[in-house]
């Protein structure tokens, strides 16, 4: 049996946790590991502070094959990622030629002191090329440092991902259906137990009075025991009177 | 000056790292504890498993005032918050007869095996009243355990807010503008130094070729140099020759 590699992503951003901004990443991110046969263990969301910044990044690192960092890489006083990681990993801070020449392609005229200090990296990096704006990311060791842009977080996490070792992907087949939970639990935990190498989740969602009921996602990595585990709940349907329903996010 | 409470957010969930589905329950707390002066400094996502949530409920629940956990409290077998929060506080997992009260008026004769097991917490645990579906959240001393589902999760979490000691409000600011932040971003840092007890955040957002800017968000505790640090960032737009833009979630 293959080893799946784990992975983690750290969300740097006070407008997270303020509640202005919906993240958007985590859930790119995950969708893709996932299909890459990677396992995204954890997510931690924590401000633009630097003391967390390294304790986190240094924690995560040594625990999680792969770490992915979101945001904190731009041009403005409140981008701290780079110097921070730098100090996790106890490297200078120093201007990389590589990134300059990419900021001085994309700005061309435009170019200032404060795009500049977008090629400051940690020594010794890797580089994370970006089609969008030109100030690429990096990474050190196992962590991969993004924009928190979206459109260019994407751009950048695309870059990588190929570059990765993956393991065997995470299949799921999801069954909704208009029962309650209540009611099939039992049922449920037994086909949980006739599967264990499969992850069945349990989702119940109330909309309204009328439109209430419950998703099943069956995830694994065994194709067979993926479908065969959501057909034995397929059949638990059946036999206690549920009519299934379309997908919901619940 | 008053002291900030600190707060911390647990989801548990393999359905938010699997990417399925996109967790709303974060922003929904969020912006709620910012206006009870109460700083949310830390969200971690993690998997149903045992014990990442001991470990990681006894590391945050030492570190921070209030932790509210989400998901993890139904019927199902993936169930399995009540009992690790159990564990991790070394208490027994009980009946308690609160919760299978409110559980026997809202399932009557519905009520089964799978429901009554929503009745089971951690010994000494205080109740939190579920209106929507009868099966009651709780805590023990500083860790607040909702539900997942986001219309449970909220009117959970309306209960607990007002028993909680807050703080100074804080209240924010944003201006959206056409600049790009590597014009403006030393303009923008000397405001910062103006106000240091203010957070000034900046997020560029580029949607296309002819959409692109970014938002400054001012945030703090006093009003007074809320407006003031607002004020300087609008003036500073003007100087650069921007034009401001209605607010734009980047």
């Amino acid at each position: 049996m293959s080893i799946t590699p784990t992975a983690a992503i750290l969300v740097i951003g006070n407008e997270i946790l303020s509640g202005r901004t919906h993240d958007t990443n985590v859930k790119y991110i995950a969708e893709r590991l996932k299909n890459a046969g990677i396992q995204l263990l954890e997510v931690r969301i924590i401000p633009d502070n630097e003391d967390m910044i390294i304790d986190t990044v240094n924690t995560l690192r040594q625990r999680y094959v792969y770490v992915f960092t979101t945001g904190g890489i731009g041009a403005t006083h409140d981008d701290i990622t780079a110097a921070s990681i730098a100090k996790a990993f106890d490297r200078p801070l120093i201007e990389h030629e590589g990134a300059l020449a990419a900021l001085i392609a994309h700005y061309q005229e435009r170019l200032n002191d404060n795009r500049r200090r977008m090629a400051m990296m940690p020594a010794n990096c890797g580089y994370i090329a970006n089609p969008v704006s030109g100030a690429w990311g990096f990474y050190v060791e196992n962590v991969y440092c993004l924009a928190g842009m979206p459109s260019v977080m994407q751009a950048m996490f695309n870059e990588v991902l190929p570059t990765l070792k993956g393991g065997v992907p995470f299949i799921s087949q999801t069954i909704t259906c208009d029962l309650l939970e209540g009611d099939i639990a039992h049922a449920l935990a037994a086909i949980q137990t006739n599967h264990p190498c499969i992850d069945i989740g349990s989702y119940p969602f109330y909309r309204n009075p009328l439109d209430i009921g419950v998703s099943f996602v069956v995830q694994g990595q065994d194709n067979v025991d993926v479908l065969a585990a959501a057909d034995a709940i397929r059949q638990m349907v059946v036999t206690f009177g549920g009519t299934f329903l379309n997908e919901t996010l619940a």
